[in-house]
């Protein structure tokens, strides 16, 4: 943008630059074109947006993003509840459920430990997680294969464990597909480490 | 998102994704992110968004993106009104006054010609060009070397000729610093067409 252009169109872009993975190009293309825009849909754009930070709470058991006081999932006498699955961020939970492979409940932490960025035990929901674990046989830790989701999990392990609790995690092997050619060195090796037998 | 997302968040990243270029993937990325933000920044966003939609008004005379009646461009003395540069939108403004090389004044048309998009000349701001040609000596084709750009070019001088009033387009050539090697085949072309004396 330069100096000729009118402020609030500035600060528009400004406000889109914010937004993660939105670069500051990108950010001026999305004002200009906010600016080209019948009033109406601005204002449903905003609207929109604001509503959904305004309504949506989090499931007082699993820290889900959720309408209500608790998530249809933690509400579901069908689901086993006996089987926690302890996972990073809502969008974690989409995918399992998409998979339709898990029939327990989950616990969405809202992050991963990371002393680097500041984010200790505090910042995530462990305590959340500790008061619900009264009633579990298995917490399943099934946060990414990072350095920060596999911090995690061993922390939270370290926790669980000793309260008599089995906690498991998610198997390392080749994804459905892959090539074992373009498989990097750390994937083949946890593939050879789990082997099973045929 | 499932089905188990809150109805706002999905209504969000619709919004999302009806910005250019935001995907859906995206969109559910940039709805996620909004929740886990202070609630007075995202009122930050939504605010500052439809103000640049509802402040910003065009330039009475160029057309371009103005706070208010008349833009900077149009009203600096110092400016040569009798040359008019003529470009698709407010950002091609933004690019040209950044490299310093020109000193008349522009008219922005906010589209190009695209009858296939069902965008016609009344689409665009042709009928305000041809208003303020009276003092004009050259009126410079800046539209992109696309066939809607060309075909748009074409069109204008073929009106703005028989008034009398010089047309001049962009040079087409190699862009600089540019590898030989690695031109398309009609920049190659037109570079040795438009070949000039060292």
């Amino acid at each position: 943008m330069s100096e000729f252009d009118p402020e609030p169109l500035i600060l528009a872009a400004e406000q889109f630059a914010r937004l993660p993975g939105i670069g500051l190009k990108t950010a001026q293309r999305l004002a200009y074109h906010i600016l080209n825009q019948p009033e109406e849909q601005v204002e449903a754009f905003a609207e929109g947006i604001l509503n959904a930070r305004r309504s949506v709470k989090t499931c007082s058991v699993c820290q889900n993003f959720c309408g209500g006081e608790v998530c249809p999932i933690c509400d579901d006498d069908s689901r086993d509840k006996r089987t926690i699955c302890v996972v990073e961020a809502p969008k974690d939970v989409t995918a399992f459920e998409r998979s339709g492979g898990f029939n327990g409940v989950y616990h969405v932490l809202h992050g991963l430990l990371s002393p680097i960025n500041g984010i200790g035990p505090q910042q995530l929901k462990i305590k959340e997680l500790m008061g619900r674990l009264t009633d579990c046989d298995e917490v399943i830790m099934a946060t990414d294969p990072t350095v920060e989701g596999e911090a995690t999990a061993v922390y939270l392990s370290r926790m669980i464990k000793p309260m008599g609790i089995k906690v498991t995690r998610l198997a390392y092997g080749l994804p459905a597909g892959a090539a074992i050619e373009y498989a990097d060195d750390v994937t083949l090796q946890r593939a050879l480490e789990n082997r099973s037998e045929l």
